[in-house]
């Protein structure tokens, strides 16, 4: 079975993954042009940072191709920069659409001053522009799955079959596509070396049993949901051989924040002896970051730890903390740090 | 504000605080006789095996209280054992309902055979024996929460304040009242010593979250509610001083049987330097166990994990791993196991 693509393009046509559905049902809704992409990001049809700048500069690329081409590059300019700056106020927070979009804008501004192409050539040079991001961004978890799976089969003595875990969601439905850490994971399985994938639910906003365990269902992935409570206890039952997990920011030293919780299965993978691995595009390694102390803690709304949808699952009127995420500490990172670029070690990580 | 009572008796009288209905409601229904016990332990409104047994008992004494007394003992001795055998029928699981009805059946035939004592007189031995249970549990948690608020006071360095961290539920709502690594907290408070508690959700079934936070609001003790995945980012952030967890079962050499993530807080405590308590009365360690090998991981239904009411918060077709509870190495309890007797280290428990 192909791998669940969230984002589907094709010659023009974009059609995205409905994730609010997810997981009662798997439907795709068709993205016709900026608009339709602004309302399925503003409602978080579709989610991730990555997958966000993706969706926005795709609907661009259908609109751009289905429309007639204007009289100038700088109507063309205009135009592009107008739609640009509307897409990235569908979710200000979401750094990823706002350095796409100004990269796409200084092309096209570019293109304006460049005697040799005309507005034809120009629209054409931007649609491929905007089209090769996801093209790149799989190609880079592709390379990111294949440098993570020789080296865990490696450190793990080229045993028969692996058990993994991972935390919260790093697969197709985070990213472009096929993902970062499931990514690894998807690429161990495609070499028949995984025995058993441990989901953790990732409390409070379960990416890891709605999401992750619909990626690892789809594809037929053996897998098991575990409570997050029940991380150290599986590792000691089934013996896991590695933890795998994301990374939202990599400091120079190679203290990694990530969904909260990835730090506590860090320090329980070392009591245990088993490789922890974190996933990311080198992009998200951030060399102005000397260390994770550096990295502020976002705090998320107390409803998510009280409510289940409608339902109250706290007593009323306790006092939550909701931390977005956690910093793993480098020396807890004993597989090493997944990119594109290879396998590092935190000590090994130069800007290149 | 008294302590939250989950089960009133006075004189003949006895109300049990509906738990199907918390954290939204806080409702007493009454139990008038053994068939009312009987539905409220069927339909889970008490839960916790000695919470079970004590209001089971408990209706029986409502019921030979009223009673005009039978003509002979051996007419009283087939009524209570008629009575005393249905009410073990209401959860079979229960054991604690089974030697609580084993030790009255006992006592009521013993009396039979006492030429010395009449049928008025004998009816009322065993509404003393019955009633004696709730007082006789309560006294034993107080003492339980007396030893460990005293130990872990000077453990900590006679500190001013101090932040601990409990799991699951084991306070008025699971035992006959005060409870057991909550009745230490509770006797921290009395004493002034808490700064915070953090409780865990607990996951699947949330008794964190829906019970201790409950409990914790319901009498003003200062506490914040942290998912389970939260732990280490907790215990480093806010430098806890102590976890504090009960037990299902105590072996010989200390291993504890407990809910589901009593290990994994074990090991986060050890890697970050923080004491680990274990409270139980001493009837929980059982001497015949050698060590926690010995004790069977219960499963429980998938169902508690991918679903919250009739909400699905799992994707459909993944496996589940659901153990209930987990074994904790002796090792690991640093502080010590808090009994009525008072507080051991793992290698001081001998029987007495």
């Amino acid at each position: 079975m192909a791998t669940l693509q969230a984002i589907k393009y094709n010659d023009g046509s974009l059609e995205i993954l409905d994730q609010l559905l997810l997981p009662e049902s798997c439907t795709y809704i068709s993205i016709n042009n900026v608009q339709d992409a602004w309302s399925a990001i503003r409602e978080m049809k579709v989610r991730g940072a990555p997958a966000i700048a993706i969706v926005g500069s795709l609907s661009l690329a259908v609109e751009l191709r289905k429309l007639a081409t204007p009289e100038t590059k700088k109507d063309l300019h205009l135009l592009v920069k107008e739609k640009l700056d509307y897409l990235v106020t569908s979710r200000p927070t979401a750094v990823n659409m706002q350095l796409a979009a100004e990269a796409c804008v200084k092309l096209s501004n570019d293109l304006v001053d460049k005697a040799s192409v005309d507005a034809a050539e120009a629209k054409d040079v931007i649609v491929k522009h905007l089209e090769a991001m996801l093209a790149n961004d799989i190609a880079d978890n592709l390379a990111i799955g294949e440098h993570g799976a020789r080296d865990i089969a490696k450190k793990c003595g080229n045993k028969d079959k692996l058990r993994v875990l991972t935390h919260c969601n790093t697969g197709s439905l985070a990213t472009a596509g096929y993902g970062t850490a499931l990514g690894v994971i998807r690429s161990l399985h495609k070499a028949n070396l995984v025995d058993q994938v441990y989901c953790t639910e990732t409390r409070p906003y379960n990416q890891g049993s709605r999401l992750t365990a619909f990626e690892l269902v789809y594809e037929k992935i053996p897998a098991t949901l575990i409570c997050d409570d029940m991380a150290a206890a599986a590792m000691k039952e089934f013996k896991i051989d590695a933890v795998i997990v994301g990374a939202d920011r990599v400091a120079a030293n190679g203290d990694t924040a990530n969904k909260i919780g990835t730090y506590q299965l860090a320090v329980l993978a070392k009591s245990h002896n088993i490789l922890f691995y974190v996933a990311a595009p080198f992009s998200s390694i951030d060399f102005q970051i000397p260390s994770g102390q550096s990295i502020p803690i976002e705090e998320r709304p107390h409803s998510e730890m009280t409510h289940t949808g409608s339902i109250r699952t706290a007593a009323a009127g306790i006092n939550c903390w909701n931390p977005g995420f956690d910093v793993t500490p480098a020396e807890l990172i004993t597989g090493g740090i997944v990119t594109e670029k290879g396998v590092f070690k935190s000590d090994q990580l130069v800007p290149v």
